[in-house]
């Protein structure tokens, strides 16, 4: 953009040495910075919006983001675009323009969660201490655990469950790691403690009008 | 964008100085800024916003807001972006000029809602009884209503259950809690008078085409 | 916006006294002055939507309005925003440039509307006796419809049931309870008449082929 | 707008009188004068379409009309929006900058179709005829057809269904009820006839492998 | 437009007689036309577009025409919109300057598609001799198709049904009818060869461990 | 446009001549412009786009191309539109300012593919060696096949199926022909070698939980 | 758009030449200028994109890149326009004013992932053993990976599974077939060691009140 302005200006100097009259001149050149400054307007959105989010540190190199639907490790930050690594090994290239909703996994601390689903007929209370349980032999023998962890009540009556939730606030990188732990923790301690994880099922009413006809 | 300005006016009075024409340069200058002023028009719009957003106190810090459909804590307001915490401890980037519709939890006061279905064969007036008991006795024992919770009908008939409504008006950081335990204190009390919660389930009949061929 | 162009034209008038000239201070004002015009129309443009919401009254504050999927109860109407508190109590705040589209459930009158599904086999005059018997009794004891509730025929053919509807026209602020009411006597009297609202329910055919390898 | 010219004018004329030179407030103005161009679009739009609207009499007060997936009675139709009352009561309102793709079910004549769907063991024939024959006795009783009514033949082969469609010609105030009417006259000759409306139903074969573990 | 252009050039050789300064007013004129010019532009594409669509004939009055998910018989071609009679009877207003992408199906000829399922047990052989048979006899029958219509083979596997297809190539407004006669014959005629037109099924394997516990 | 141009220039001469002023004029002329140029942007970006497509030879008359998720094969490539014949037969016309993103099926080979699902107890060996065979029998008896076809190992773990899949590089206009072949084949090997394609089963656990209450 | 500035510019000297007056023209020209440089936009966004894009070299010919919900390999990237090949052998264009947001799967190495879903029935440990073990196998056997691979615990609780992970990096151009080996390694090893993949199933209960009315 710059470059074409200085040459133009030359390129303007020459002409008029030559005795062109500028005014044709001019209107051509401003269709012509029309089109360009439209044109270039997506490119300058996502300069102005790099020089920000370097300026603000919102991303850094290493931090894990979420943009959109996706989620990876920074690469790297530029001024037009941010790259990131996604899980399959994919470079996923995001122009800065689009970096306005984002969220970034990377900010002070984590908190791991684990949503459980119970059958309607189980004991919520023993559910619950067994998650509570679980959640305080992890952080005994871990050390991960930046608060104790707890056990959060009914969540929702869900479609075939009630659900429940264990949650452990973690340092950001432990958060992966502590939550596929602590799911197999808890698929083992319901399976020792007779407790169900609700799978799909469903109640059947043999209809008495079944046998009308 | 005021410091282009700046540098441009004194690039201008020097190059006048050398007796450079100063058409050609307007033009190009014109251009660039044509394509500058459309770059920044998103920048512009979100310190627009944000001026607004504190200048009427439609969100604070600490607040909790829904963007879209994320829901979180915020922990700045700036004049640009506005950060907020969501539940797994991700720090959510919105700029402000995306900051059009959302919805503030922590504004006066709050409601608890619980929706229980029960299946079409229950005696609604009875599950409705067992639904203002449990509110009343919430109530009594917190203290945390504003006002004496309310079970509502038949909020709709559902796929697979009648749906039942408890509401109990509290203050807005009590709302989450509130509704925990309102479903724990609902799925013991429905247990203990022998209604049921309704989960997914299906009349069959066995048509008697079924033997035909 | 207008002090902007206040304090322009004060510092323009100093800067000509002090002999600078003019045209690269105009060039560059032009270049901010183009950027914060498109900035600045998101504003400008709530602000236009908001002084004709104001002045055609279509909005005023206790209203009921539906916008997008929110449904909520107007608290102010601003130049700027509009709020309105939704069932979960949370305050959402609707820029008036996005009040594009949107229903107003506080006009003149409003109209109660229940729709049940029966089953296939349901005699579907005897269901529609029974609901139109409901909303005369519900209309007599109430007196809160504004015409004579009617049940409509046979809405739809539904996936798992034949859809009727009852229909009662009211005051705007007795509708939620109208229906609530409604859906309840409904429940109770068809239970009474031996009618069968459907839940899912599924035929069966046993393929002469299941037992053929 | 025109206001905003007029007012703006009479500053100039008095501004110039005191000796203030005009190429600074012209300049403001000019930015000004962009954001409110750039802000007050959508509101021409709203007017030039409205002139439109008006003039070519596409909507008028009493149409029948579907925006998007809204279907209301017009009640007014004005230069800048458009209300509708829709079924449930409330009053939607249109800018008739939106106002453009859109259906108006109130010109000249209207078609009331009801879709039946008949299980794959029917025959489609006699389904037909049944269909046919309620048209004609519907037909001859009420005298709303401005046509003969007709049977079509199988509209598609349904996941649990063959879809048969009954058409008939009708002035747009009568089609809501025909359709009503008609789906019950159906229901009715259906059960008379012999014929199963397809619910759902589902084939279910038991696998010998089932037996082999 | 060309009358607000005509009237205000009148308007400003008035003011100037009367010697104001054409300044202001040029100015305030600027505005004001950039709002309009900003508004119009949807009118204007809507012109510019009929012109050529009138132009190029590529939507003329009865034919039948799809735009987005809605298809209808062309009822009038203006300058600024199309409109079109659906199924139900509604005219559908469509502005030019939306009928940008669209499908019309009366140019030249058609294409009689019936897709059907038949259950995996199926010979599929067998299936398209039957479907190329019923194409032949309807073929030679009626004389409707352009070319000899042809039994496609397998189009996919589908869920619960492998699918093929017969094509017939007709004259555009025989297409409706071509397709309704097909199924209807198809259906006959796999009744009577015994072949099974696949509605919904499902094996069901009852496992072993279901007896485990 | 170019016309417009013209008869504007004619015109003012014409003016000038009679002494008016031209200063009102040209700003009238300039939002009438204003407002036509904005108009005709969709016209000259469709224009463009027509431009470089025939210049680069993209799309020619002829080709399959798909966009959006339609399919067809081009009629006509002009400078404004593009329309292609569907298989239903009605001819699509697509502006080429909307032709950015699509896919050309006749740029040098194409690909068959058919993806068949075997049932989880399935031995996935056998399975691929069918496959396999199927594909060298299929080349070798039409000699389509540009490489030997290869049978790829599983695709995916679907809900119901272990997916497999067959890949043959042909001739673009051999790929649909080549796909309902090998579909067919692929049917009839598997039926000859007690392979079963998966349609949709689900194996059911009788809990013991269900005798409880 | 060069070629448009230039010959303007000749033709405005010639026109001079002649004594026409220069303003109207400019006017027109400005006109024609507006609309060709609005409908330019997109033309010229495309060329900056792909100038960068040849810049950064953020996509090469045979990268394998993904853009929106296509996968492709690239075969050419233009100024205007990137080419790449899909699956079926369809050649994809995407102008580069699109290619905003994408992945690249080839740069430095990539992960091949394979999620299995075990029954909640089945021991977790022994299942991830299962996982590692086939793991290394393939690791040792093959070489292929450039990490150790590696068993993940549960990455979820799914609706019908619990759903494990198995994870090894490896070059990018192996990716695909390495997932396709471990598929099949594994699903052979599950077999051999008695372990179960979870295709859908579903628990019944036969509820009591089946019985009753």
């Amino acid at each position: 953009m710059a470059l074409y302005a200085l040459s133009f200006t030359v390129a303007m100097v020459i002409l008029q040495e030559m005795g062109v009259d500028m005014r044709a001149i001019l209107v051509s050149a401003g269709v012509l910075g029309l089109a360009v400054g439209f044109g270039a307007q997506a490119l300058i959105k996502d300069v102005i919006a790099g020089f920000f989010i370097l300026l603000e540190g919102l991303v850094r190199v290493g931090d894990v983001i979420e943009v959109g639907s996706h989620t990876g490790t920074v690469e790297t930050v530029g001024l037009r675009v941010t790259t990131m690594r996604v899980l399959s090994g994919a470079l996923r290239v995001v122009p800065n323009g689009e970096l306005t909703q984002f969220a970034n996994y990377n900010r002070g601390w984590a908190r791991a969660i684990v949503e459980v689903g119970v059958t309607y007929d189980t004991d919520v209370r023993r559910a619950l201490d067994t998650l509570e349980r679980v959640g305080r032999e992890w952080s005994a023998e871990t050390g991960l655990a930046l608060e104790p962890p707890g056990a959060q009540g009914i969540i929702r009556f869900g479609e075939s469950a009630v659900v429940l939730r264990l949650v452990a606030k973690v340092a950001p990188p432990a958060r992966d790691g502590a939550e596929i732990e602590l799911r197999r923790r808890i698929k083992e301690a319901f399976d020792r403690d007779g407790l169900e994880l609700a799978g799909p099922h469903r109640a059947i009413y043999l209809k008495p009008q079944a046998v009308r006809t």
